[in-house]
């Protein structure tokens, strides 16, 4: 009655690396006692990141605003002035509290936010209308890509990808048509290979509708030039694409001179005027709220009609989490110079990116002079995409083979290459550089021993 | 580029009448100063039910953990002693607290917490692997149906029913088998009526995989009898049919006598093995955490390679809420007699679940009292299905006429029985009985009036 057979054969199909094999033989050895690196996903709080104090404070006070009578008692334990102000300030904007039901696009004085946060970042036009909170930037990717996929449709993804992008295509029955993305430059987006990716999958009768890009990159690190975003544009808008502009890592660029352009505000500077969906989400940048699943979608360009229709979408499942959805307020709306919550704020976000910012090289570097392992510091995001040199193993891709070797020796998880795609015969791993500055050092002189024991066995 | 015609059709086929129109006209009176009263939606919080005081203290306390080292300080405040030893024990079992991902699947101890609920609520054994927690009950669905639905696939759904089924039936392209509901015999499920709508699908090619019952019915308000559901889970068996049980009103019971029995349980006593997918949620019952958007869905009898596919489905999603997971643990772990928090918790919860059987009957005798309209007293969950006599109307159904009039009249916001389904020739409004208790007379005047003049100038 239920097996593989009468499964949708999408959902089959669809594969997720982020959370594969080489995960789940890593939560075995740690259930037999095994200590585990989790290098495999971009979620700092497991890794030891604190979340900000700010944010935390507000969130529990919302949680029972019946204490925000208790302001002495409140200001004794730790809590600052802004904090209670503005838990008090929210509740008024809201004053059935996180227990309801929001509107189905979330609460309208987020929306706001949101739309004011846009415009002032890029110095552009925004509306509330047009802003849908969602539980972390996942969800604005299956709204977008569950509604306009039919069949032939294609979507065009950057090689490597974030492997939802692959999953969703698959799951609604489209097709992938990827892109590589230019390792020799810095990883940047490459006119001739988006034209002939685009030009392979027309040839044979796909209807190529919009094109991802995930700016800052996941997983290679890159940061887009606003001269690159220009050329992106008008290639889409040249083949009447849209655009679905992956931007959760805006906040982490790390190189002085490196600047986040979002394609809203590019796009508005050329005067182009495709549809454009842009992402974020409170998981990333300093805010590493994972858990919380805050975030939203940005629609510009779209059609009335079309934006009632994704609405009604969101309706079905109600709204998104209500949590999430002042953590997003909190995310855009940080304490102001002057605040009480300021100057700890200031702290624990340049801390955090601090570290961030040297980790990348720390374990870039130890990575880079591994020999057979080339890996450029990434400038932006959370993660690293070291190139490696890898025998040839019977049976299985040879990076999947090492992520597993890996795991085993060392209790280091990654997430093989192949699981984001690599130009064939490269070989990659992706692995955030999250995990605690104390513990880097061991842990690369553990992944050289791997790796050269890997090398010598096979 | 991108209008109606370039959608997936699918998108335009779904419906969600909860947030339909009416809901739409409402919003926009309520925003030209009208006061409006949703009767629409079972959104407790939004209409003056308090959130319970042990959840909201135990939530506020893990959002921001540091304060748990000022145990003397909050019981000030007036927390419980047992809340913040419940707090300190669930950063012991997680201790990178709300802002990591979780688990796929969501946290273990609380997967397991779901397992020891059932198995103790049922007395029957259950086990945590086959658990997913999920942002509401809501996503359990979109998994089952999304999983199993392919071109031709018939989900049978009763009629009336809650239109999320519908509503992603149509999204994912599959063929609703509508039943009905017996409303001479108090809404239950009737053999001839499901033989019927089987045999008539099947006999035009149509591949009727699954069968939907919600227990304690929304809209119609019916518990079924263990008998009703014996005969359902034979009528399944007999045709090879799983079962998509959703009981998130399984505390909603009102009547003496009458029990909840769920379709796990039932099940279990016949010896019947077939594939239930079960849902609970942290909206309904007394907790009302709609906007926490915490719930579960348990599968038994789902071959393991199945539920394997089901959790890689999940883990492209990355997780549910943790917010939401925690709710949920709180919900099925509630304090013990002895504890500090426990009368308090009895006291808020009785209040809750007597008031809403108090308003149930209330608002039903109101509307039975109404020449023209019959509505017996619902005996479970949150909602009054009326059945209405009304004139036709030109171009519109006449229900949602109806219910466009009673808006505008007297703010009360319904939904059209034709948004859920009904015998054709009978028309009905849903609304939930949940208002304040002090408003009801008023409004139930208002209603009267309103009726009698649609009556009247028709």
């Amino acid at each position: 009655m239920l097996n593989l057979d009468t499964l949708n054969p999408n959902v089959l199909k669809a594969q997720y690396a982020v959370r594969g094999p080489i995960v789940e033989l890593a939560q075995e050895l740690e259930k037999q006692g095994r200590e585990i690196w989790y290098f495999n996903i971009g979620n700092p709080q497991q890794l030891g990141q604190p979340p900000l104090t700010y944010v935390r404070e507000i969130l529990s006070l919302l949680n029972n605003p019946t204490v925000l009578e208790h302001s002495e008692k409140l200001l004794s334990m730790g809590y600052h002035q802004d904090s209670i102000e503005t838990a008090r300030n929210i509740m008024n904007e809201n004053p059935v509290g996180l227990g309801a039901y929001s509107q189905s696009a979330g609460m309208p004085f987020i929306r706001q936010a949101v739309a004011d946060f846009i415009s002032q970042r890029d110095n552009i036009s925004a509306s509330a209308d047009n802003i849908f909170l969602t539980d972390g930037a996942s969800k604005g990717v299956d709204l977008v890509l569950s509604s306009i996929i039919m069949e032939r449709v294609g979507i065009m993804i950057p090689i490597p990808q974030y492997p939802l992008y692959s999953a969703d295509i698959s799951l609604f029955g489209g097709t992938q048509v990827p892109y590589f993305l230019d390792e020799n430059n810095g990883w940047e987006l490459n006119k001739d290979m988006l034209e002939k990716a685009y030009t392979e999958a027309a040839a044979t009768g796909v209807d190529v509708k919009l094109l991802v890009v995930i700016n800052p990159n996941n997983p290679t690190g890159s940061v887009l030039s606003r001269r690159n975003i220009e050329m992106v544009l008008k290639f889409a808008k040249d083949h009447k694409l849209m655009i679905l502009a992956d931007e959760v890592y805006q906040e982490n660029v790390y190189e002085e001179g490196d600047a986040f352009y979002s394609f809203a505000s590019v796009a508005d500077g050329l005067g182009i005027e495709i549809p454009i969906f842009s992402l974020h989400s409170t998981s990333k940048g300093y805010f590493g709220e994972c858990g919380l699943r805050g975030g939203y979608i940005e629609m510009r360009n779209v059609p009335e009609e079309v934006r009632l229709e994704l609405l009604k979408v969101r309706s079905i499942g109600l709204c998104s989490n209500t949590v999430g959805q002042i953590a997003t307020y909190l995310m855009i709306n940080p304490p102001k110079k002057g605040d009480p919550s300021f100057e700890l704020y200031k702290k624990e976000k340049d801390k955090i990116l601090a570290s961030m910012k040297r980790k990348a090289s720390i374990i870039a570097n130890a990575l880079d002079a591994i020999e057979g392992i080339s890996c450029p510091t990434p400038r932006g995001a959370m993660y690293l995409f070291p190139k490696l040199d890898l025998p040839e193993i019977e049976d299985s891709p040879a990076d999947f083979a090492f992520a597993k070797f890996l795991v085993e020796e060392t209790g280091i998880v990654t997430v093989p290459g192949s699981g984001f795609g690599q130009l064939p015969g490269t070989w990659h791993l992706r692995m955030t550089f999250l995990p605690p500055e104390d513990k880097i050092p061991d842990l690369m002189t553990n992944f050289k021993q791997a790796y050269q024991k890997f090398i010598q066995k096979s």
